[in-house]
């Protein structure tokens, strides 16, 4: 049972979801998260089906190094910026013991050149390329990294900001502006349609102010989504990087026409901070709702006094094999440590779209029960239906779940012009907020001052928010809405 | 074209052939090795197969914190000497820019208690299994996590030893000793079976002599295949941990009777070294030999003037379309950049298995060549017959790598009673060496002062290596037989 409710406390409910899930948990070393063996299963199968689209779409995985010399960091100079709020900066290579069998860092083994472990690699990826790229020919480069990644947060909260994540960083290397610029905003539909189709997640797509654009990049495209208490998170990002990379590593390509270009540059990214976005988009006051498509477990099957009537465990491991042999990722919970009830409450905690339980009435009857996870309804279904009747189960389940997000995104998206309306709305509902601002960094922190709101994106909405208008704050110019929100 | 042989230089040979065939080149950050798309594909495909088998024997992936504080590390006390040869030591969590824009660190950013990069993860594991293990019910735990790990290697060789590298390290927790042990020689039981089945490379089972045994253990079983300069490559080991974490960490558990005991423990693990294996048991002068079941591209098709013809790269297509819906990883090369010659000439260095060549000839006669990368073979087919034959010839070319390596193995594989026999074998052919041994490490380090070789194993043979006789050395009592060699 999850005590914390949504409306009382958000932010516990959502740590306590998480806990009892059995998602993840801290490692008692500040900010440091151990991913479950539940937590990781969701991950790996939201892993298993990016990748497939990104090598679709041309990709390639490969592995570069964890460590980066501070000398490769400091090559492009605004990029540096990422690094001076908190990293890990190895300095020794060897430990000893003291005479209390205690570990002492050996003082001796200071290193000549301190190493920072990857926040990002960019910068050792260029400094690589430079290696590779000599002619178009080498161009694209079209990479992609699954790892872990460093950035010393102060304040931590399990898979929204840690001090360890696991992502995938892409880097890509073009001969024109213009295909850099296709291939960012490729990826951000690939990373928006992902939302949408696995995690049943609609997005904004947009652009970053200037001034919260990626250090080192030229445009940094976002995508934000609205989560059930009213804030904004930006669950991914895609940069177009410039020439900036390429200037700071030197990485010309010979072009066509026999000249030297400086290359152009890509990088973008989705973390382990999706299992945030699923859990706070989707779950409610009796635990997580995991879409269908990325449930670790489609359906649970629970037999109910298997003791008494052999017939139930034989029947339930009959419907377990009809939906595994379907492709549907069935488990059959038959463990005696726990009562049925017990196990209900799991499920449930655990956001398990579809349960079936099994017992003397759906022996008798012929039929069993079907509940699903995200409206609490059940239906009886005889048994030779289950095989058509589980797999569209599955599908409405993971629609409604979209739909209902869609809903509540479109419900808390306003156009505001005034001010006041403003500030109560942020205060009291939260949500996307589309209003006029002036384009500059003071008002944009004006507002944050007085309202915790930050501009989340300017928004990619074909054209049709080019519209000209007064900021809503300084009164001035503008000439199109930009999304505000509170966030995380 | 690899400039150096095998019998020449068999060092610069190995390099030669991992930079040539873009599986993996060093940073220029000491030690740390980018693995290339080519090379990460061939990872790829381990770490998927090889988690399928783990799966489906019951574990399941979790993922534990990249870095582990000093007081952690330092509980169990014998597991301590891991460390003091080399790790990566966290001492800072900010840097700065100076005036010139460079990066120093933030000295006064320095941590209460310094963070080590994992080596191994045992210490923060059973830290945590502290925390999910109260009763029998608890147990087994059977856990494995995929990721990367820091060693500081004074001497690096790609894949074989980087000072960071991938790895899968299982931790697993028992009510008791009989079921820890048996599924510590399960998992050795796995790797051998995945390094003869995908790797087509023959292994030798054993245990460490205890000197050499994990530090934190109480049985180190390993597996150990013969490379074909002679010398033994150590490929995996599966670490039987007693009661040393458990007590470290004070993990008990109530048994059936009511009674608290410490639990008992297994770790193992396979890393990026299997690549190195794969590279040196079945390489030729020409470059890679990869078996086909592992190889991430199994068929390269190359058209031959296809300019002159349309019909070639028709018949290419629907090759490539036929092989791949057989499931077979199949690539079609058909860039204008380079002649026919040179893609030859590269996916020979690159070791795809089979070659199909498709040109005039082959559009007049409605056969197609197909040549064998590891006899260099070459057969005309009907191209009717191309999606029979091809995976019927991959399966071939499979069993025959394996029998070149366990024949060339089984060669330098010799019983020797006589020390002076013994110096010569090691010095000039390599091999393995079965020689009794008087079980002292001071017998152990005078023949590697004299030869070069260690005790590479006690093999575990089923009991016929239960023997008695004189050790080869000391001529004192023996009464088994162990593997000498020299090694990687």
């Amino acid at each position: 049972m999850i005590n914390y409710k949504r409306k009382d406390n958000y932010s516990k409910w959502y740590n306590e979801v998480v806990i009892k899930s059995k998602l993840a948990e801290f490692s008692g070393i500040k900010g440091l998260m151990i991913i479950r063996p539940y937590g990781y299963s969701l991950w790996e199968i939201i892993k298993y089906n990016l990748d497939q689209i990104l090598k679709k779409t041309g990709h390639n995985n490969a592995y570069f190094p964890l460590l980066i010399s501070k000398s490769i960091l400091s090559k492009e100079k605004e990029h540096i910026d990422i690094f001076s709020d908190g990293c890990a900066v190895v300095t020794h290579n060897r430990i000893k013991k003291n005479k209390n069998e205690q570990i002492t860092i050996d003082t001796k083994s200071k290193l000549k050149e301190e190493l920072i472990i990857r926040p990002t690699s960019e910068s050792i990826i260029w400094k690589t390329y430079k290696r590779w790229i000599q002619s178009y020919r080498d161009l694209p480069i079209l990479l992609n990294q699954w790892g872990n990644a460093v950035r010393w947060e102060m304040r931590t909260r399990l898979f929204l900001r840690t001090t360890e994540f696991l992502w995938q960083e892409g880097h890509t290397a073009h001969a024109s502006k213009k295909e850099a610029i296709l291939e960012a905003k490729k990826i951000l539909n690939i990373y928006t349609d992902f939302a949408k189709n696995f995690m049943a997640i609609p997005v904004i797509k947009g652009i970053k102010p200037h001034m919260d654009k990626f250090h080192g990049s030229d445009i940094t495209y976002c995508i934000e989504a609205l989560m059930q208490d009213g804030k904004a998170l930006q669950i991914g990002t895609s940069h177009f990087l410039g020439q900036n990379f390429s200037k700071a590593f030197n990485v010309k390509f010979v072009n066509k026409n026999g000249k030297k270009e400086y290359v152009w540059a890509t990088s973008w990214g989705v973390s382990t901070r999706l299992i945030g976005a699923i859990i706070m988009s989707h779950s409610d006051d009796k635990g997580l709702i995991i879409p269908p498509k990325i449930s670790p477990i489609q359906v649970i099957i629970i037999p109910i006094n298997k003791q008494k009537n052999i017939l139930i465990s034989k029947l339930s491991k009959k419907i377990l094999q009809i939906l595994t042999e379907k492709g549907i990722r069935t488990k059959y919970d038959d463990t005696d440590i726990h009562t049925p009830g017990w196990k209900f409450n799991e499920y449930e905690i655990k956001g398990v779209p579809i349960r079936i339980s099994i017992g003397d009435n759906e022996i008798k009857h012929e039929k069993i029960e079907i509940f699903r996870r995200d409206t609490y309804e059940k239906v009886l279904i005889s048994i030779d239906n289950v095989n058509n009747f589980v797999p569209k189960l599955l599908n409405d389940i993971q629609e409604n779940i979209y739909k209902k997000a869609l809903n509540r995104t479109k419900n808390l998206t306003l156009k505001l012009d005034n001010y006041n309306e403003f500030k109560n709305k942020i205060k009291n509902s939260g949500g996307f907020i589309l209003s006029h601002w002036d384009g500059t960094e003071k008002t944009g922190k004006q507002i944050q001052e007085e309202t915790e709101a930050t501009i989340r994106c300017i928004p990619l909405l074909s054209g049709k928010n080019k519209q000209n208008g007064k900021c809503i704050y300084s009164g001035k110019k503008s000439n199109c809405r930009v999304i505000f929100s509170k966030s995380y």
